[in-house]
């Protein structure tokens, strides 16, 4: 049987190289263009002077995000949500994944009545774009927080852990980890952390494909998981 | 400190009383209402025949899964999708938890060109409606392929795994297993699991609501779920 | 020719047994699951406290209803709403219907400026399921007001007069009531009547399907209307 | 006690004057500008070479009906439905009426597979608009079937039965004929009536707007309207 | 080569004849049905007691415009908006031209905080509608001004300055005016020009259909339409 | 009176720095990055194999461009049109302004039964985004018949002229080039030029925002634009 190799003789236990820009273009609080080999997304964090209903003099903020993919994001074109009658689904689920990966690592008491929108923007999908935003989100916010404080906007820290995501998986038996979109249509099973840097739990989320997985299949993905995590945060933070 | 208790004396390790009427109304290929506690949701199979145009002329099946509120499930009356002008992102993303549980254990090919609709209304929402969805779901399945094979519109069976569904978490601590509403509220996380009789995983996702969570904490609550489903299996299949 | 049958041996002027039970899931204020022969509606009613904007300030209140089926209630499985992009036109016109003939006998003065939400939902639908909500939503409503006047909520009655409702109509010349989904099918002439008791008019609304019905036919019509509807009040009240 | 009085001294049983102009503009089959009073619409007929999907390869065809207010047909400004976001719902019961009013003097099978489409704008709403366009619908219809039997288009003929509406009701215990505007707000009923020329019953719709009506009283509305309608068809067909 | 003849004789520089009704119908504050040739078009204007909330508490006014095509107004049955799913692209740009073209000739802050609704309903469409709609509001929207005045809802004139529109191009080498639809459908090129008495611009708009234009023959497609718009005004206004 | 000025000491008749970049990202048939000072648009050029219900089995292409804003394109972030409930009316506007503006240069004959989308999206507006589109897009469809022409996909070619776009106005009586978001909202005047490198037109839309203007005036402002665009072209191109 031949064995799977993944493209640019990457290991299985490789993430691909990461690239940040910071501020590449628009007038958002701050943003970052995150690059994770072939996959861009571009995550840009905005400021609103108010909250959602349920929220109103609470004395305390929100935080919302919202994720799509560029018509010509993909190898064939996505149709646009704004010409197409029904909202994409999968773009609702991770706009609501995203949100909830960063709620729980802030003091929104810290912001006041105001509402950040993170808008993360798919400018090159090549696998692993909802772990992309959620690893780029937090960078921009993190970015954004640092402005705040120094203008005298924020008072005091709203962001209290540090977080990064990584997708992690099987492919013909092998696990490996950060798949790209070739791999992600391979794999028997696909998982989704967001993790701190001592490798606690925000998020975590999978589906097996195929075929049901064993739990010790699952705990060697979540400790190359874990282990892939920690070192992005090292780097890069 | 006052020790966190649960209603009617259920233990941190016990689930609620499950009970299961099926066909109780409607003219679907099969239907149950499934009752878990004070929550309860009628899940139902009908058969289309057609499939999506993505796998027209290939031989092979689709399921397909809808979850949506009764107006009055919830004690603030939920506006109504039709009403409304946005739809639910949350009964989107349950929707697609659904379908993507449900579709591993099938063999689609013996299904031909048709689709499986599961429509999963809930009825009365007390906390953990999409692990009841799923389970619900997966005996409405269950019952219309034996309707379906004596009635020979399928020559072989499309199901080839058994799954149940249960929601476990930590309150003030304490793990405990199938979370009601006011549990749910209070959880510092919440775990949704879909698992295989002999604990293998299909479908895994939680968050943590208020602060990121050990990994050995997530293995002791793992554990409970494994054990939960287990005893549901045994009971109910 | 062949005489036309009811099935179960109903006679023509015989309506469809009725079973009523109450709150049998949800959280609303009040709700009673309707059974007429196969048809089965849940009529759930909810307090808002606000009035639309048109009622503002006017010291009087507003009552509402909504209409829709769900995907199973049907033979052939009907596309949820809000998964469609267009509404049902059907099922609009039937909650018009159903507001239009419960307001007519209620003073809102006495309810102030709040609305009641009728929430009409189809779990299986036999022909009649407009009627049977009418009749339905009455009941759901009187118990609201019971449970209201007994906690304060309402110092005064809302409710001024008792009505029910029932269709009739013509097949193969003979005249007859509450047809179910076959019967209605085959009619020449299917009417819905809303009745106080003694026979008042509270709501008309016919169509001749296939071609115009003379007025005598019409009278005896009404009159079999009548005599089933102060036999359902005798009896249900 | 003040008596009633009509404006301009009309009568109770009186009707207001018709004026009829065939064709007035745009590019239909036939149109009529149906006037009654200060209540003016237009009626257009248009075909078009298909049927709806349920009645595809059935050999016969279908009509229906779309009823629309001009934003300055009313004293305020109705809001344009296509710049609002939900439907007119009062605006989609009346086309359901206006359809189901005319399709039961048709025979389509002589009409092949084709569709006809009744359009009915409100240029001017002084009361009545419903009935107006049922009447001018049927008129405009009469008018395109005597060209498409002069032009070859149809070889035998589809309308089998001859119909005008009128709305009557009752005002301060007196019974009106064709309600204006002012009159409709104050009535205590107010029934819309579908009849032949010699009386007999197409449509029947109506309301107790603020409490139950005795038979006798809807008897002497019905015929009230009987002897308008046709008169209407005696004066105008 | 057969030489372009125009219908009815008409000369390239000459414009189609003019028809103004004042208050055709409808409840609008002024009205008027504008025909050109067979071209008809209903401009209305209504006030609404605010203003969009970017101009809350400014004290100044605004102006909007909506144009719309009655389904029968052309040869082919236009989907009427409501119905349709999507909003017509081609009518919200030229409601939007409508809007841009009245704005800058009035003083809005002699209103006040109230907003003027212009609404376009083509009853008949033969060409040029767009500009039709334009004069056709401009001279609406002067009657109106002249019974604000006169009621006193207005205390001073806002409109400063009198336009009218007209469409000018080219077919065939030759230079025409006011095209109608069978000559647009053949134009080369095609221009909307708004414009003052004394032929200063507002508004100029127009594409190259087939091929680029030389500027020589835009001047003289621009000296036809200044010398048409002056005729309009002189004649009408 | 203070002489207006503009930024970065640029002159009246000078245009920005134009920067392009093609394919950055995404995977589009062919994509520029176009730069005008601030400004910055992603122009995409995608290939469907069909082409719209009205030219199939017409042997024709066509070409369809969507434009839209990234939520933080602007200073105050734009609401996303699919989270938003109607679409943006200004996007729209500019949508069809591109297609109109690209068509007429093309041979669509040569292009056969396939759609060429084009997709501009704004990822940083300071002015003059819809003609930064127009030339982007067409720089990145020349680069897109490139390589449709070397991989045979093409076999002649579909672009017959050459085009640029720049805005052009008057502000404080002083005409300008190539105007920036502040200057845009200070013009009196804001004229888009669509022409080709000799200068003839394709497209000419502007709008007087405060006063009517002059011909001369006028004349010079195209002027203006015509040198702008030839420089563009020799630059460019």
């Amino acid at each position: 049987m031949m064995e799977f190799k993944r493209k640019l003789d990457r290991k299985f236990d490789e993430i691909r190289p990461i690239k940040l820009t910071y501020d590449p273009f628009g007038y958002s609080a701050s943003s970052v263009l995150f690059e994770s080999g072939n996959t861009k997304v571009l995550c840009a964090i905005s400021l609103e002077n108010s909250v959602p209903s349920f929220l109103k003099n609470k004395g305390t903020g929100w935080l919302t995000a919202e994720y799509a993919l560029l018509p010509t994001s993909t190898h064939q074109r996505v149709l646009r949500e704004s010409s197409s009658v029904k909202r994409n689904s999968r773009s609702i689920e991770i706009s609501r994944l995203i949100g909830r990966s960063i709620r729980p690592i802030l003091n929104l008491d810290n912001l006041g009545e105001k509402t950040i929108h993170i808008d993360c923007d798919v400018l090159q999908a090549d696998g692993g774009t909802r772990v992309a935003c959620v690893t780029g989100a937090f960078l921009a916010l993190k970015r954004a927080q640092e402005k705040w404080l120094a203008s005298g906007l924020l008072k005091k820290e709203i962001i209290i852990d540090e977080i990064a995501a990584i997708s992690a998986g099987i492919i013909d038996g092998q696990i490996i980890v950060d798949l790209d979109y070739e791999e992600d249509s391979k794999a028997e099973i696909d998982f989704n952390f967001v993790l701190t840097q001592t490798g606690k739990i925000i998020e975590l989320q999978g589906t097996a494909e195929k075929r049901a997985i064993e739990w010790e299949k699952f705990i060697q993905i979540a400790d190359l998981a874990k282990k892939s995590i920690a070192q992005i945060i090292e780097t890069l933070y």
